[in-house]
Protein backbone atom coordinates (compact mmCIF):
# COMPACT_ATOMS: atom_id res chain seq x y z
CA UNK A 1 0.00 0.00 0.00
CA UNK A 2 1.94 3.26 -1.39
CA UNK A 3 0.39 5.44 1.21
CA UNK A 4 2.22 3.33 4.16
CA UNK A 5 5.36 2.60 2.08
CA UNK A 6 5.29 6.65 1.40
CA UNK A 7 4.95 7.40 5.52
CA UNK A 8 7.37 4.92 6.32
CA UNK A 9 9.93 6.17 3.93
CA UNK A 10 9.18 9.62 5.10
CA UNK A 11 9.03 9.47 9.08
CA UNK A 12 10.06 5.93 10.09
CA UNK A 13 13.77 5.48 11.78
CA UNK A 14 15.72 2.40 10.97
CA UNK A 15 17.30 1.60 14.58
CA UNK A 16 20.84 -0.47 14.80
CA UNK A 17 19.54 -4.56 14.86
CA UNK A 18 17.07 -3.98 12.05
CA UNK A 19 15.01 -1.86 14.34
CA UNK A 20 11.76 0.12 12.65
CA UNK A 21 10.86 3.24 14.58
CA UNK A 22 7.35 4.34 13.31
CA UNK A 23 5.69 5.69 16.45
CA UNK A 24 5.25 9.01 15.22
CA UNK A 25 2.36 7.34 13.31
CA UNK A 26 1.21 4.13 14.72
CA UNK A 27 2.23 3.13 17.64
CA UNK A 28 2.89 5.75 20.34
CA UNK A 29 1.46 8.96 18.46
CA UNK A 30 -1.35 7.42 16.10
CA UNK A 31 -2.78 9.61 13.29
CA UNK A 32 -6.52 8.40 13.06
CA UNK A 33 -6.63 9.33 9.47
CA UNK A 34 -4.13 6.76 8.38
CA UNK A 35 -5.94 4.16 10.68
CA UNK A 36 -8.87 5.05 8.74
CA UNK A 37 -7.42 4.53 5.17
CA UNK A 38 -5.74 1.26 6.65
CA UNK A 39 -8.96 0.06 7.79
CA UNK A 40 -10.49 0.56 4.26
CA UNK A 41 -7.84 -1.27 2.70
CA UNK A 42 -7.95 -4.64 4.94
CA UNK A 43 -11.30 -3.99 4.58
CA UNK A 44 -10.90 -4.21 0.54
CA UNK A 45 -8.82 -7.40 0.69
CA UNK A 46 -11.72 -9.20 3.51
CA UNK A 47 -14.96 -7.77 2.02
CA UNK A 48 -18.31 -9.33 2.93
CA UNK A 49 -16.82 -12.31 4.57
CA UNK A 50 -19.25 -12.16 7.52
CA UNK A 51 -16.78 -11.28 9.89
CA UNK A 52 -18.62 -11.01 13.28
CA UNK A 53 -15.44 -9.53 15.57
CA UNK A 54 -11.76 -7.97 15.28
CA UNK A 55 -9.47 -9.13 17.63
CA UNK A 56 -6.31 -8.13 18.70
CA UNK A 57 -3.41 -7.24 21.00
CA UNK A 58 -2.96 -4.67 23.70
CA UNK A 59 -1.40 -2.13 23.87
CA UNK A 60 -0.23 -1.35 20.12
CA UNK A 61 -2.68 -3.34 18.10
CA UNK A 62 -5.58 -1.77 19.59
CA UNK A 63 -5.65 2.10 17.54
CA UNK A 64 -5.09 -0.48 14.20
CA UNK A 65 -8.26 -2.95 15.76
CA UNK A 66 -10.63 -0.32 16.53
CA UNK A 67 -10.31 1.35 12.98
CA UNK A 68 -10.71 -2.23 11.53
CA UNK A 69 -13.77 -2.52 13.82
CA UNK A 70 -15.49 0.43 13.01
CA UNK A 71 -14.66 -0.47 9.49
CA UNK A 72 -16.39 -3.60 9.64
CA UNK A 73 -19.17 -2.57 12.07
CA UNK A 74 -18.00 -5.36 14.61
CA UNK A 75 -16.29 -4.96 17.41
CA UNK A 76 -13.47 -5.23 18.70
CA UNK A 77 -11.76 -7.37 21.12
CA UNK A 78 -8.16 -6.78 22.21
CA UNK A 79 -6.15 -9.50 24.45
CA UNK A 80 -4.67 -8.62 27.31
CA UNK A 81 -1.64 -8.94 28.68
CA UNK A 82 -1.63 -11.20 31.60
CA UNK A 83 0.33 -9.05 34.61
CA UNK A 84 0.18 -11.40 37.41
CA UNK A 85 0.09 -15.42 37.98
CA UNK A 86 -3.01 -15.21 39.25
CA UNK A 87 -5.34 -15.61 36.27
CA UNK A 88 -9.27 -15.89 37.05
CA UNK A 89 -11.43 -18.57 35.54
CA UNK A 90 -13.56 -18.15 32.23
CA UNK A 91 -10.31 -16.97 29.99
CA UNK A 92 -9.05 -18.00 27.02
CA UNK A 93 -5.24 -18.08 27.42
CA UNK A 94 -2.01 -18.47 25.02
CA UNK A 95 1.56 -18.48 26.31
CA UNK A 96 4.18 -15.97 23.75
CA UNK A 97 7.46 -15.39 24.21
CA UNK A 98 7.78 -11.65 24.00
CA UNK A 99 10.95 -10.40 22.34
CA UNK A 100 10.36 -6.72 22.97
CA UNK A 101 10.53 -7.83 26.99
CA UNK A 102 12.52 -10.68 26.48
CA UNK A 103 10.22 -12.97 28.51
CA UNK A 104 7.09 -15.53 28.48
CA UNK A 105 3.85 -13.34 28.57
CA UNK A 106 0.24 -14.78 29.22
CA UNK A 107 -2.63 -13.55 26.20
CA UNK A 108 -5.53 -13.91 28.14
CA UNK A 109 -9.59 -13.03 26.55
CA UNK A 110 -12.48 -13.34 28.80
CA UNK A 111 -15.01 -16.37 27.63
CA UNK A 112 -17.77 -14.07 27.27
CA UNK A 113 -16.34 -11.94 24.28
CA UNK A 114 -15.36 -15.03 21.59
CA UNK A 115 -17.34 -18.29 20.56
CA UNK A 116 -18.25 -20.71 18.10
CA UNK A 117 -20.39 -18.75 16.22
CA UNK A 118 -17.60 -15.85 15.95
CA UNK A 119 -16.19 -15.35 12.63
CA UNK A 120 -12.70 -13.73 13.73
CA UNK A 121 -10.44 -11.22 11.51
CA UNK A 122 -7.22 -10.91 13.49
CA UNK A 123 -5.36 -7.62 13.33
CA UNK A 124 -2.11 -6.07 14.54
CA UNK A 125 0.05 -3.08 13.82
CA UNK A 126 3.24 -5.15 13.73
CA UNK A 127 4.81 -8.66 12.35
CA UNK A 128 8.38 -9.72 13.20
CA UNK A 129 8.62 -12.72 14.47
CA UNK A 130 4.56 -13.57 14.80
CA UNK A 131 4.60 -14.51 18.80
CA UNK A 132 1.51 -12.38 19.31
CA UNK A 133 0.08 -13.56 16.19
CA UNK A 134 0.25 -17.00 17.16
CA UNK A 135 -1.14 -16.53 20.75
CA UNK A 136 -4.50 -14.71 18.80
CA UNK A 137 -4.54 -17.66 16.52
CA UNK A 138 -4.28 -20.23 19.03
CA UNK A 139 -7.07 -17.95 21.17
CA UNK A 140 -9.90 -18.36 18.10
CA UNK A 141 -9.17 -21.78 18.32
CA UNK A 142 -9.68 -22.18 21.73
CA UNK A 143 -12.92 -20.22 21.44
CA UNK A 144 -13.84 -22.86 18.29
CA UNK A 145 -14.28 -19.35 16.23
CA UNK A 146 -13.39 -19.44 12.68
CA UNK A 147 -10.62 -17.40 11.49
CA UNK A 148 -11.30 -14.97 8.21
CA UNK A 149 -7.43 -14.08 8.33
CA UNK A 150 -5.33 -11.93 9.42
CA UNK A 151 -4.48 -7.63 8.51
CA UNK A 152 -1.27 -6.72 9.32
CA UNK A 153 -0.06 -2.75 9.16
CA UNK A 154 3.61 -3.46 8.80
CA UNK A 155 5.20 -6.93 8.13
CA UNK A 156 9.20 -7.11 8.49
CA UNK A 157 9.68 -9.55 5.81
CA UNK A 158 12.77 -10.51 6.70
CA UNK A 159 11.97 -11.94 10.28
CA UNK A 160 10.03 -15.21 10.16
CA UNK A 161 6.76 -14.56 11.25
CA UNK A 162 4.77 -14.02 7.99
CA UNK A 163 6.28 -16.91 6.55
CA UNK A 164 5.41 -19.24 9.63
CA UNK A 165 1.84 -18.28 9.00
CA UNK A 166 1.42 -18.25 5.42
CA UNK A 167 2.61 -22.06 5.64
CA UNK A 168 0.13 -22.80 8.00
CA UNK A 169 -2.72 -21.86 5.09
CA UNK A 170 -3.88 -18.72 7.01
CA UNK A 171 -5.13 -15.70 4.68
CA UNK A 172 -2.41 -13.31 5.61
CA UNK A 173 -2.46 -9.25 3.96
CA UNK A 174 0.02 -7.13 5.18
CA UNK A 175 -0.07 -3.50 4.07
CA UNK A 176 3.68 -2.97 3.94
CA UNK A 177 5.99 -5.34 3.90
CA UNK A 178 9.82 -4.07 4.59
CA UNK A 179 12.30 -6.26 2.63
CA UNK A 180 15.47 -4.65 4.37
CA UNK A 181 15.87 -1.85 6.60
CA UNK A 182 19.47 -0.51 6.91
CA UNK A 183 21.60 2.70 6.69
CA UNK A 184 21.22 3.12 3.32
CA UNK A 185 17.04 3.00 3.79
CA UNK A 186 13.98 0.88 3.86
CA UNK A 187 13.25 -1.55 1.01
CA UNK A 188 9.61 -2.75 0.66
CA UNK A 189 8.59 -6.24 -0.84
CA UNK A 190 7.28 -5.46 -4.24
CA UNK A 191 4.02 -8.14 -4.07
CA UNK A 192 2.31 -5.15 -1.39
CA UNK B 1 -24.98 11.12 29.22
CA UNK B 2 -28.55 9.46 28.74
CA UNK B 3 -27.06 6.29 25.93
CA UNK B 4 -23.75 5.33 28.00
CA UNK B 5 -25.62 5.64 31.40
CA UNK B 6 -28.07 3.27 29.75
CA UNK B 7 -25.45 1.06 28.56
CA UNK B 8 -23.81 0.84 32.07
CA UNK B 9 -27.39 -0.16 33.57
CA UNK B 10 -27.81 -2.78 30.53
CA UNK B 11 -24.41 -4.82 29.83
CA UNK B 12 -22.52 -3.34 33.34
CA UNK B 13 -21.51 -5.61 36.08
CA UNK B 14 -21.15 -4.92 40.25
CA UNK B 15 -18.43 -6.71 41.55
CA UNK B 16 -18.06 -6.99 45.37
CA UNK B 17 -16.17 -3.90 46.24
CA UNK B 18 -17.54 -1.24 44.11
CA UNK B 19 -16.22 -3.11 41.25
CA UNK B 20 -18.02 -2.10 37.61
CA UNK B 21 -16.89 -4.16 34.84
CA UNK B 22 -17.72 -2.56 31.24
CA UNK B 23 -15.76 -4.84 29.39
CA UNK B 24 -18.65 -5.63 27.22
CA UNK B 25 -18.11 -2.48 25.24
CA UNK B 26 -15.40 -0.12 26.92
CA UNK B 27 -12.45 -2.02 27.83
CA UNK B 28 -12.07 -5.54 26.73
CA UNK B 29 -14.34 -5.97 24.30
CA UNK B 30 -15.28 -2.50 22.30
CA UNK B 31 -18.44 -1.22 20.35
CA UNK B 32 -16.90 1.17 17.79
CA UNK B 33 -19.70 2.63 17.44
CA UNK B 34 -20.62 3.70 21.39
CA UNK B 35 -17.04 5.21 20.81
CA UNK B 36 -18.04 7.04 18.18
CA UNK B 37 -21.19 8.72 20.04
CA UNK B 38 -19.04 9.01 23.12
CA UNK B 39 -16.15 11.01 21.01
CA UNK B 40 -18.67 13.00 19.45
CA UNK B 41 -19.92 14.14 23.09
CA UNK B 42 -16.17 15.54 24.50
CA UNK B 43 -16.02 17.20 21.20
CA UNK B 44 -19.55 19.12 22.02
CA UNK B 45 -18.07 20.18 25.35
CA UNK B 46 -14.00 21.25 24.23
CA UNK B 47 -15.24 22.78 20.69
CA UNK B 48 -12.97 24.68 19.30
CA UNK B 49 -10.22 25.55 21.62
CA UNK B 50 -7.55 24.98 18.97
CA UNK B 51 -6.89 21.42 20.82
CA UNK B 52 -3.70 19.53 18.79
CA UNK B 53 -3.49 16.68 20.68
CA UNK B 54 -5.31 13.92 22.19
CA UNK B 55 -3.51 11.94 25.10
CA UNK B 56 -4.25 8.69 27.13
CA UNK B 57 -2.64 6.44 28.96
CA UNK B 58 -2.18 2.05 27.57
CA UNK B 59 -4.32 0.50 27.03
CA UNK B 60 -7.70 1.07 28.05
CA UNK B 61 -7.95 4.57 26.95
CA UNK B 62 -6.64 3.94 23.78
CA UNK B 63 -9.62 3.30 21.97
CA UNK B 64 -11.75 5.62 23.32
CA UNK B 65 -8.74 8.09 22.63
CA UNK B 66 -8.13 7.20 19.08
CA UNK B 67 -12.41 7.70 18.45
CA UNK B 68 -11.67 11.29 20.24
CA UNK B 69 -8.67 12.06 17.99
CA UNK B 70 -10.60 11.35 14.92
CA UNK B 71 -13.30 13.24 15.80
CA UNK B 72 -11.29 16.17 16.81
CA UNK B 73 -8.96 15.63 13.36
CA UNK B 74 -5.86 15.61 16.19
CA UNK B 75 -3.06 12.94 16.52
CA UNK B 76 -3.45 10.59 19.75
CA UNK B 77 -0.37 9.70 21.52
CA UNK B 78 -0.71 7.54 24.02
CA UNK B 79 1.17 7.26 27.33
CA UNK B 80 3.37 3.40 27.85
CA UNK B 81 3.85 1.85 31.46
CA UNK B 82 7.09 1.34 31.49
CA UNK B 83 8.39 -2.56 31.83
CA UNK B 84 11.75 -1.80 33.32
CA UNK B 85 13.75 0.27 35.06
CA UNK B 86 16.10 1.05 32.55
CA UNK B 87 14.50 3.98 30.83
CA UNK B 88 15.94 6.01 27.68
CA UNK B 89 16.34 8.99 27.25
CA UNK B 90 14.36 11.41 25.62
CA UNK B 91 11.52 10.67 27.36
CA UNK B 92 8.52 12.23 29.49
CA UNK B 93 8.13 10.49 32.82
CA UNK B 94 5.44 10.46 35.93
CA UNK B 95 4.97 7.77 38.75
CA UNK B 96 1.80 6.34 39.15
CA UNK B 97 0.56 4.28 41.79
CA UNK B 98 -1.51 1.74 40.19
CA UNK B 99 -4.20 0.59 42.19
CA UNK B 100 -5.14 -2.05 39.42
CA UNK B 101 -1.53 -4.00 40.19
CA UNK B 102 -1.03 -2.26 43.81
CA UNK B 103 2.73 -1.13 41.98
CA UNK B 104 4.18 2.07 41.28
CA UNK B 105 4.26 2.38 37.40
CA UNK B 106 5.91 5.17 35.22
CA UNK B 107 4.06 6.41 32.63
CA UNK B 108 6.37 7.41 29.44
CA UNK B 109 6.29 9.69 26.61
CA UNK B 110 8.46 10.49 24.31
CA UNK B 111 9.39 13.80 23.74
CA UNK B 112 8.69 13.74 20.11
CA UNK B 113 5.37 14.18 20.26
CA UNK B 114 4.63 16.86 22.90
CA UNK B 115 5.97 19.68 23.33
CA UNK B 116 5.26 23.79 24.25
CA UNK B 117 2.97 25.09 21.41
CA UNK B 118 0.91 21.88 22.04
CA UNK B 119 -2.90 22.13 23.79
CA UNK B 120 -3.67 19.18 24.85
CA UNK B 121 -6.61 17.36 25.75
CA UNK B 122 -6.28 14.38 27.93
CA UNK B 123 -8.17 11.49 27.63
CA UNK B 124 -9.30 8.33 29.44
CA UNK B 125 -12.02 5.37 29.74
CA UNK B 126 -12.38 5.62 33.81
CA UNK B 127 -11.45 7.85 36.23
CA UNK B 128 -11.37 6.27 40.10
CA UNK B 129 -8.03 7.33 42.15
CA UNK B 130 -7.42 9.70 39.49
CA UNK B 131 -3.46 8.49 39.57
CA UNK B 132 -3.13 8.02 35.71
CA UNK B 133 -4.73 11.20 35.15
CA UNK B 134 -2.61 12.85 37.67
CA UNK B 135 0.61 11.12 35.82
CA UNK B 136 -0.76 12.50 32.73
CA UNK B 137 -1.26 16.04 33.44
CA UNK B 138 2.15 16.10 35.15
CA UNK B 139 3.58 15.21 31.60
CA UNK B 140 1.10 17.66 30.19
CA UNK B 141 3.80 20.44 32.75
CA UNK B 142 6.53 18.78 31.93
CA UNK B 143 6.15 19.41 27.92
CA UNK B 144 5.21 22.85 28.85
CA UNK B 145 2.45 22.27 26.90
CA UNK B 146 -1.17 23.39 27.59
CA UNK B 147 -4.19 21.49 29.40
CA UNK B 148 -7.58 22.33 27.68
CA UNK B 149 -8.76 19.27 29.82
CA UNK B 150 -9.94 16.06 30.53
CA UNK B 151 -12.26 14.00 29.03
CA UNK B 152 -13.82 11.20 30.56
CA UNK B 153 -16.05 8.10 29.64
CA UNK B 154 -16.96 6.96 32.98
CA UNK B 155 -16.07 8.15 36.27
CA UNK B 156 -16.49 6.82 39.93
CA UNK B 157 -18.15 10.05 41.37
CA UNK B 158 -17.95 7.77 45.05
CA UNK B 159 -14.05 7.94 44.66
CA UNK B 160 -11.71 10.84 45.03
CA UNK B 161 -10.30 10.85 41.70
CA UNK B 162 -12.38 13.73 40.26
CA UNK B 163 -12.62 16.03 43.22
CA UNK B 164 -8.81 15.75 43.26
CA UNK B 165 -8.74 17.13 39.52
CA UNK B 166 -11.78 19.70 40.01
CA UNK B 167 -10.07 21.18 42.84
CA UNK B 168 -6.94 21.86 40.87
CA UNK B 169 -9.22 23.88 38.49
CA UNK B 170 -9.24 21.45 35.76
CA UNK B 171 -11.59 21.58 33.24
CA UNK B 172 -13.09 18.05 33.33
CA UNK B 173 -15.88 16.22 31.98
CA UNK B 174 -17.11 13.30 32.59
CA UNK B 175 -19.61 11.05 30.26
CA UNK B 176 -21.26 9.64 33.22
CA UNK B 177 -20.90 9.59 36.93
CA UNK B 178 -21.48 6.82 38.56
CA UNK B 179 -22.78 7.76 42.42
CA UNK B 180 -23.27 4.37 44.10
CA UNK B 181 -23.15 1.15 42.48
CA UNK B 182 -24.10 -2.26 44.91
CA UNK B 183 -26.16 -5.72 44.71
CA UNK B 184 -29.57 -2.97 44.61
CA UNK B 185 -27.69 -1.53 40.95
CA UNK B 186 -26.46 1.71 39.72
CA UNK B 187 -26.99 5.32 40.68
CA UNK B 188 -25.62 7.84 38.52
CA UNK B 189 -25.03 11.97 39.59
CA UNK B 190 -28.04 13.79 38.14
CA UNK B 191 -26.03 16.94 36.94
CA UNK B 192 -24.20 14.49 34.16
Amino acid sequence: MKLLEDRIRKEGKVLPGGIIKVDGFLNHRVDPALMKDLAKEIHRYFPDEGITAILTCEASGIAFGEACAEEFGVPMVFAKKAKSDNIEGGLYQSQIFSYTYKKTVTLIVAKDWLNASDKVLIVDDFLANGEALRGLVEIVRQAGAELAGIGIAVEKGFQPGGKKLREQGIKLHSLAIIESADENGITFREEC
